[in-house]
């Protein structure tokens, strides 16, 4: 096929650099003059406008509630919850100058809003009545990371948090899993990339969390990537915001809470989950354009009628472009792989003698005729082959990248290659951060489905101190 | 009836006070620690997303793709157009630490996006080919304001800000206007609220702008809300920024510009012009409940039942509540009158028995017996009546308040209740000034329409100077 668009590095020669070119190349960021900060443009944004609006939808069904709070929160409150201040403060933007005036107390730019939930709450939850509170926003927050990626890991990034209030930590913790569910959901239906769900190590954990959940999902170069967590937080942010409420016996009691977030760094887990060398490869649900048509000899009349028929056909039930600019079909044939438009349609002169044309596949190439009649019973069903088919691939990558490990010397070889590795563990700090600084591999979770354990009766020493071991935990290569 | 509710101030007490008292009560807003930031609660936020859907679905007819520029502009940035930043410098918050370290240059948090979009721009328009580009995005921006009110203005507000570059002044400039008229309609028909527009004097136009298009509305203390802008650029921006495109003929030109935004004021609009003494009025389509349903005499199992079945038919087509919690049936008429519901349904034995129920209209207090036969064709009725009467009795206020007047003595007189005063207008900063400083009336626009025009061809003279007129202007008191 005709190249007319840049080349960009193939994943196996660098993967990190065919990365980049692939967000910069299909036009879903652009970066600017502030380090970790990016525009999103309108393509990348679609894509993000897409998934809130899925999630919102799902959020509905829970009787959760959108709100907006602010981005600035005083010093004073951001430091009321110990273990919280000191997992975020380092990494915070300040302001200390308004309106050319230098600030009493110094304000940060929300890295997340713990501290603003917990202050509102402290106001508004006054009795059981008031319980429980189930909020979400949609907005951006700040962390001065040091090494920053598109999408990945940025300064600046758009995110969902949900923060909620209970009236006992049976209810809220039940709601954290719950949201686990819902994210998983999510991945594995909408986005096609599998996940693996479990609780973070303590030392993993959100600053300020009893428990935090995550989903974990292995990326094509076999590194790890945590794409949604979700908190239960007991009443440490109660005690510290005084969050307090009357129970059905006039008693006070503090709240229980949890919180949850999952950010653009989706975006960057189905790049790499489902991209190739020719570029993006997106799932049908969350593609801003899932079919293309092409028209082959534009200034033939009869193509031009016909093209022009068949989008409209198509409009009703698809996002569908049809793209008469005076590019030639080559060129945009690799511009549409490059943007990973699910399906595209070529229709020429000879289609339209033939009363039908070419759907080209951009998960797997295959091409089909089909008959123009049958175009609206036939996309469907297209659609939902490449939703499987990008799961069930994406599935046997991850399968065939876990690896059950039981010592050390195991763990040693098999960690020269860029997978998960699943063990046994005795449950220390010490053995954990032996894995890291020995062989770079962190933990990933401790699975919430030991159904999935794979060790046997007679395995039950930790992977380092080979005593009694606690659990099974993923170790991987982390993002 | 019975008020179990908190009162509020009354609007002919203190009006402002008053307003204060409906967007607290209502549950609009909450107070932070943060000077002019507040909260947006679930009930506030699901006004200005219903806002958003409404003009989101209108963007995108105009082809107005949605984008996510940073937070952050470097102030190196900030300063190339110069009077941009003489306008916007003195009200921003400046970033001046990130990750516990001073940062070499200041970043500010945007107070609006025109440096980040025109950065952007100058590295992604190339050619004739890329135009235009009509971006918008909702976000929230800073101006370190001195005196704050909730959604009226704020240190932090959330709003849209389109920005778009066109080949030629004249498509950028009918653009301007074009977003003008999409502002009016929404207004209009939406909101019900009577607008009028106009032209900006140049004292009073956005910082960069060769033009301001302005919405201008009346409240019901007679004052004036700016209420939305629209600004043609020019290539003022584009010079400072260095955006140009190869033409047609392959030479290199300036683009030309626009910029236009509509924030949480237009809620603040709402509520000024609507809202009573009992609380909110809300336009039905904006209502996040368009219908509450308050069964009497709720453990009657005939009532509850019916309540559930009426509940179920109108949840289809409409956004409705039905109240099954204990608080008593006169609560809950304050409670939602005060958040100003269109429609009350309340359904006790008697409208059992009688197969019927009493609808009462918030806007006008009028009671309805509707059969439960009736229910769905008599709803929307009324929902339609209740816009007409909203903005019939928005635009008689309007209308009534709104004097022509021709000389000093005249707006000397006049200008001692709360109005919009009519009068012609030499075009000097000087005349304008004298306005302002004698009579504390400030210039809302140059009107668009002039067939508005109340003035006779005798008259030609300057208010103030009575030198020869160049254009009318509407003078009022600003929020």
């Amino acid at each position: 096929m005709e190249k007319l668009v840049r080349k960009i590095t193939s994943m196996n020669v660098d993967f990190g650099k065919w990365y980049t070119d692939v967000v910069v190349r299909a036009e879903l960021i652009d970066y600017t003059g502030v380090r970790g900060c990016v525009v999103l443009r309108p393509y990348g944004y679609a894509i993000w406008e897409i998934i809130m609006s899925f999630l919102n939808h799902e959020f509905r069904k829970k009787n959760i509630e959108n709100v907006a709070m602010p981005l600035l929160i005083p010093e004073s409150l951001l430091q009321k919850e110990k273990n919280h201040v000191k997992g975020f403060a380092p990494e915070v933007a300040w302001v200390t100058i308004g309106g050319n005036e230098v600030l009493t107390e110094r304000l940060c730019i929300r890295p997340t809003s713990e501290a603003l939930f917990c202050s509102h709450f402290s106001k508004t939850v006054k009795s059981w009545r008031d319980l429980p509170k189930i909020y979400n926003q949609w907005c951006s927050v700040v962390r001065w990371e040091k090494s920053t990626r598109p999408l990945l890991r940025s300064v600046e990034f758009q995110w969902q948090e949900g923060h909620t209030v209970h009236a006992t930590s049976q209810e809220a913790e039940s709601f954290a899993i719950s949201i686990l569910d819902l994210y998983r959901d999510f991945f594995e239906h909408i986005l096609c990339v599998p996940v693996i769900l479990g609780r973070k190590t303590d030392s993993e954990k959100f600053a300020g969390a009893d428990i935090t959940y995550t989903v974990e999902c292995m990326m094509k170069d076999g590194k790890a990537l945590q794409a949604a967590t979700s908190h239960y937080f007991g009443n440490n942010f109660a005690r510290a915001f005084d969050v307090k409420f009357q129970n059905k016996n006039n008693k006070s009691e503090f709240v229980y809470q949890t919180s949850w977030g999952l950010t653009t760094r989706v975006i960057a887990s189905v790049i790499m989950a489902h991209g190739d060398d020719d570029g993006l490869v997106l799932p049908p649900d969350i593609a801003p354009i899932q079919i293309v048509i092409v028209p082959i000899m534009i200034k033939n009349n009869a193509v031009f009628e016909k093209c022009n028929e068949i989008f409209n056909i198509l409009n009703r039930d698809f996002r569908v472009k049809l793209d008469v600019s005076d590019q030639s079909p080559g060129w945009k044939f690799a511009e549409y792989e490059m943007k990973g438009v699910p399906i595209r349609l070529e229709i020429g002169p000879k289609d339209v003698d033939s009363n039908s044309c070419v759907i080209i596949r951009r998960d797997n190439r295959e091409k089909i005729t089909c008959g123009f009649s049958n175009i609206l019973t036939e996309i469907p069903v297209i659609l939902t082959k490449i939703k499987c088919n990008l799961y069930k691939n994406a599935e046997k990558f991850c399968r065939d990248k876990i690896f059950v490990v039981k010592n050390l010397s195991e763990f040693k070889t098999v960690s020269k290659q860029h997978c998960f590795i699943k063990t046994l563990w005795c449950g220390s700090d010490v053995c954990e951060q032996y894995i890291k600084d020995n062989f770079g591999f962190s933990s990933r979770c401790i699975p919430l489905d030991e159904n999935q354990c794979l060790f046997e009766a007679s395995d039950h020493g930790c992977v380092v101190c080979e005593k009694k071991a606690s659990s099974s935990v993923y170790w991987g290569e982390a993002y």
